[in-house]
């Protein structure tokens, strides 16, 4: 049974988020974390499926980006301190917009709570009109929700008002707090339960705040993210590159996120595992060798002019078009778009239910320059699973600016080349009488001007005689006329050109992906709806072989022994179900776990040696002998091979037992 | 050359730790993180080859110890509400005892203040006598740590003061607070720097805490251990597992703890990866089924009591003589005891440098009931780097009873059997006139009355005629008669037996076990001390292959993409070295970085396709087919065969380089 025929397979029984909840919780692939104590929002716990399904991930993510590229891989630490988040940015604008309920002291995140209440007004709607409500997924999805709203009621809207909601809703992810707060004022947007009018939105940093060492007196957060401990060792790993570009770091960890109201399962936790590359490029050459190794992939994207009009139909192109025509803005971004599609496709992705979005200029991290995100489509509706921005050259200047260090490239020129720069002269004797114990402060400050400030400095000096500026720290304004300082644009030869580097990050949130892949394989079979299969691709499946002992006879135990030993041996992951309930039911069980192949022992394996195997998906059997088994089973796991392929050298085998 | 060799080699030259140090940091092993804004003590970053060794290590404990095991792997959340550790006992318990200086208001870890001192007077003494203090690996690392102590002076003391400082470094690891106050008292010990007289020793919590939610009122910690995550699932691991005992889970993942004063660099650390076995097993059988596997090591022991007497003289072992005299209490213990000493040999420890040493009692964690510590020798003394703890029933038991949840195995008994128990009967119609609102409460602490507690509580009934006790919220005494309750014992026949089990735990520390092994892998070649070498196991080196062109010349370009090819084929990680430098000083960064071979393509290789391998520690070359040298390198690498048969075929090759 191929890819095609499963998604057929599949589409016959519509897809359930209770069923696959149950199957997740029965089998314990996670659970939320402290049940116990009645639990945490936002918090899992990845039982043993889980724990092994997303290790299998992890080191697929490893081979097919870290090794497959020669990336340096960094482990750097999640305590970080309050300079650090302060200089990248994060302290200031790492935020969600909140809004409290004065009177029950209830918190809400402003954009979520807008798309709820318009959604379900819509919804009112259409009941109102007469229109079935169709319980599509999403649909589906949103009934917990919803139920919190008090004002689902079947209300008939203007024509012009539906317009409006379903663009604000097109466009929710791009609105700055106020906006959000006109919003709420506007559509008159209160409390979902009681209707209470709320606060204005106030910003809510995102970051878990602690103190370091015993006096209390270090800040420091758990990093939101694991991109600023690769910055700070660039200096450290251009080195051991041999000071070439372009060259990639990349780091697999947790990061954290204090949500302000968790939902939906995976998809939005507080502490989550991330996979972050930093590809460090020329900003004057962001060509990337291998792009021909992608050009042809074709894909769904949903680029910002669309959405920016309130739409959400998808353009479909192949990346080398989508580079020619400039909606992705270079080749290294197309590059990993390719690559972040071939990853997810190799770890079980529905190729159908994913998109690449790109944000919208208002949307846009503090740091990007332009980011897309891969969509996956879930039962929640298309969920961010990996983002690929180009942050620019933003979080190295920042902290070389902070740090007073050079964080830079320096390539020797194959022909020296003449540069023109603005350069500074200081009169430093002068400097000290003058601003006494500030003189190395406004001296710092002005040789570490930038060649723009310093353009705009030489006109002031130039049309006024003088140029006025204030320092923090120091009260009085600072007035410096010609005998201070010269600035002069000069042209020198270069040998040796100097840059800062650009950064095109494609950043992986392994729960979400695990999630979404967990959505597209699962399924019922037609035949009978309450056998659900998880058809994980055989080379992530938690487990790769289930072995079943027809009965508990004694005579079959050395058999299960000899391929357990030989199966440890080769390092394939199996359980023994030795149970002894019905093997109908064990194989039930082992669909449920995604294991893809049962290796069945019975009594004619005790008189010939002979074995069957069962393929999960389609259930055929083929037979021979326990090496030969076990070569098909490692073939298709690690070798890429198909099970017909994989299976030529076996008998068909029919069982009476499904 | 075998490891006998090596040994030989490296004791030829003495070992260094500013040299190890050096390499370290030249070849980003590792470094301080955040060292761009000045660092923050305990907190350090691996780079690319720290971090490959290091998920090497992962790799190979997954597979040593879970998959050979069918452990139960979970990965837990971090973030831990302090509801959960309250219960463990760490918000209570888990603190070291710091001193802060009045004056100055710096802050020492007490033990260590000490610990330090005391050997800074031996030292002088030593000095005084005239004895030349030897530079042992020992003292040459406390070097730095030593200048700081001012009152290192050529002072000689009594014999009996000697023996007495002996004795409590011995014991160092096993006073409370108040009894370092009075050593601190009796011995004098001030600043070491100052002499300034220091406060009392006051408990420092060693967690980090943090708020968990917008509205800041859910205290969290990070975790201190991955151990509680496991023990809060035990129900959902034992169901997955069918309710049979003895089971395994296993987890690895961060822990935090905010160390007084980070030292010794990856020893101290303020967040380190754990690894961490619960092994649950039956209180009245904790034998193993297979210790038969591992009861013949011999191992180097340092049971408590010998400690206890002041001495550090170990005792050698068979692990099944061990446990046969019950110096380790029980089989289970034992088996991983001789597993975790499997499991530090395959990565690189050196036998000589390893003793397992057990805690002395009144050194024992809060909950532990036994512990062996797997201790390895470095230039910073015997560190602990793996526990092996018998935790009993503690965790299970105090959550189990904070939660009101049983935590128990359920095994079905082969023969009914008769129980004798206390059972107490409650006339719940009198609870509510006398206690009203209390009433609750009262019931339901004597319902959860412990089998012990019963048997006093019924003593008092008959003896008084009545039991009085005290519940926290309820300001009068409550007393009950016999009207109130009945406390009987009653036998009945049990067809089910109810156990909690008991816990084993073997805990990695795989930042120190990293940092150990990096000490005893490294050595410098006698002919040439500054050629440094880290004589990794192929199967954890960090990279396994060094490709290394002869020249730069176009011609040998094709061969290297060749071979690139295979060895990523393959999945054997490699790099490839083509810088202008002469290919010795390509070797010896090589061996610094520890990859166990190099594929050196040269002239003869585009005539006739050969290769040359060259071991890293021997610098042995053999030549041959580019096939054949793979498989070579795959076969010792990965298939643990030796460096002589593995290149049997292939033909000895003598270099002019090196």
């Amino acid at each position: 049974m191929g890819v095609k025929d499963i998604k057929k397979a599949r589409n016959a029984v519509e897809f359930n988020r209770e069923s696959l909840e149950s199957v997740l919780k029965r089998r314990f692939f996670f659970a939320p974390a402290f049940e116990l104590y009645g639990g945490v929002s936002g918090l899992y716990d990845y039982g043993p499926p889980g724990c092994a399904f997303q290790a299998n991930v992890v080191d697929l993510w490893r081979k097919h980006f870290i090794l497959e590229e020669d990336m340096l891989e960094v482990d750097c630490s999640m305590l970080t301190p309050y300079e650090v988040l302060k200089t990248s940015g994060h302290v200031d604008k790492f935020s969600d917009w909140m809004c409290q309920d004065p009177k029950s002291g209830e918190i809400f995140r402003a954009d979520h709570l807008i798309e709820e209440v318009l959604e379900a007004r819509l919804k009112g709607d259409k009941e109102a009109r007469g229109i079935a409500v169709n319980s599509s997924v999403k649909d589906d999805a949103d009934k917990k929700r919803k139920k919190k709203v008090k004002e689902i009621q079947a209300v008939k809207l203007d024509d012009k008002v539906i317009k409006e909601y379903e663009e604000v809703l097109a466009k929710i992810d791009g609105y700055s707090g106020p906006q959000l707060g006109e919003l709420i004022k506007k559509y008159h947007i209160g409390n979902p339960v009681t209707g209470e009018l709320l606060d204005q939105p106030k910003p809510f940093n995102l970051m878990f705040e602690t103190a370091i060492g015993p006096s209390g007196q270090l800040k420091g957060y758990l990093r939101p993210e694991t991109a600023q401990g690769q910055f700070l060792n660039f200096n450290k790993l251009l080195e051991f590159n041999n000071g070439k570009t372009p060259f990639a770091s990349a780091s697999i960890g947790k990061s954290f996120r204090n949500e302000i109201s968790p939902r939906a399962g995976l998809l939005r936790v507080r502490e989550f595992l991330m996979a972050e590359i930093e590809h460090f490029v020329d900003p004057e050459n962001k060509s990337h060798q291998r792009f021909n190794e992608v050009k042809n992939i074709k894909l769904s994207f949903l680029p910002k002019q669309v959405q920016e009009s309130g739409f959400t139909e998808t353009v479909e192109s192949t990346i080398e078009d989508a580079v020619a025509s400039k909606m992705i803005d270079n080749q290294t971004l197309g590059y990993f778009i390719g690559r972040i599609y071939q990853f997810l496709i190799k770890i079980g992705v529905d190729s159908d239910k994913l998109r690449f979005r790109q944000h919208m200029s208002n949307e846009m991290a503090h740091y990007a320059a332009d980011c897309w995100d891969a969509e996956l489509k879930t039962s929640y509706g298309w969920i961010e699973c990996v983002g690929c921005a180009d942050r620019s050259a933003y979080d190295l200047n920042v902290h070389a600016r902070k740090t007073k260090t050079a964080l830079v490239v320096r390539q020797k020129l194959d022909k020296p080349r003449e540069v023109t720069k603005w350069e500074i002269e200081l009169n430093k004797k002068l400097f000290g009488p003058k601003f006494r114990k500030n003189a190395p402060k406004v001296e710092s400050y002005l040789l570490h001007l930038s060649q723009e400030e310093l353009a705009t400095k030489s006109e002031q000096l130039t049309s006024n005689g003088k140029v006025v500026f204030n320092l923090e720290g120091i009260d009085e304004d600072i007035e410096l006329s010609h005998e201070f300082i010269k600035i002069e644009e000069k042209t020198t030869v270069e040998h040796i050109r100097e840059y800062i580097p650009n950064v095109i990050e494609p950043s992986f949130g392994i729960g979400r992906i695990i999630y979404a892949v967990l959505e597209h394989c699962f399924w019922s079979r037609p035949q009978d709806t309450a056998r659900a299969v998880l058809s994980f691709p055989p080379l992530v499946a938690p487990t790769k072989v289930l072995l079943v002992p027809l009965s508990s006879n004694d005579e079959l135990a050395p058999i299960v022994t000899e391929v357990s030993k030989i199966l440890r041996k080769q390092q394939i992951p199996f359980k023994v179900d030795d149970s002894g309930v019905s093997i109908g039911k064990r194989y039930a069980r082992n669909d449920e776990l995604g294991t893809p192949f049962g290796i069945t022992i019975d009594f004619e394996s005790v008189k010939d040696g002979s074995v069957t195997l069962r393929e999960r998906d389609s259930t055929k059997q083929v037979r021979g002998s326990i090496a030969d088994v076990i070569k098909a089973v490692y073939d298709i796991t690690y070798n890429d091979i198909t099970w017909d392929k994989g299976t030529a050298h076996l008998a068909p085998f029919v069982s009476q037992s499904e």
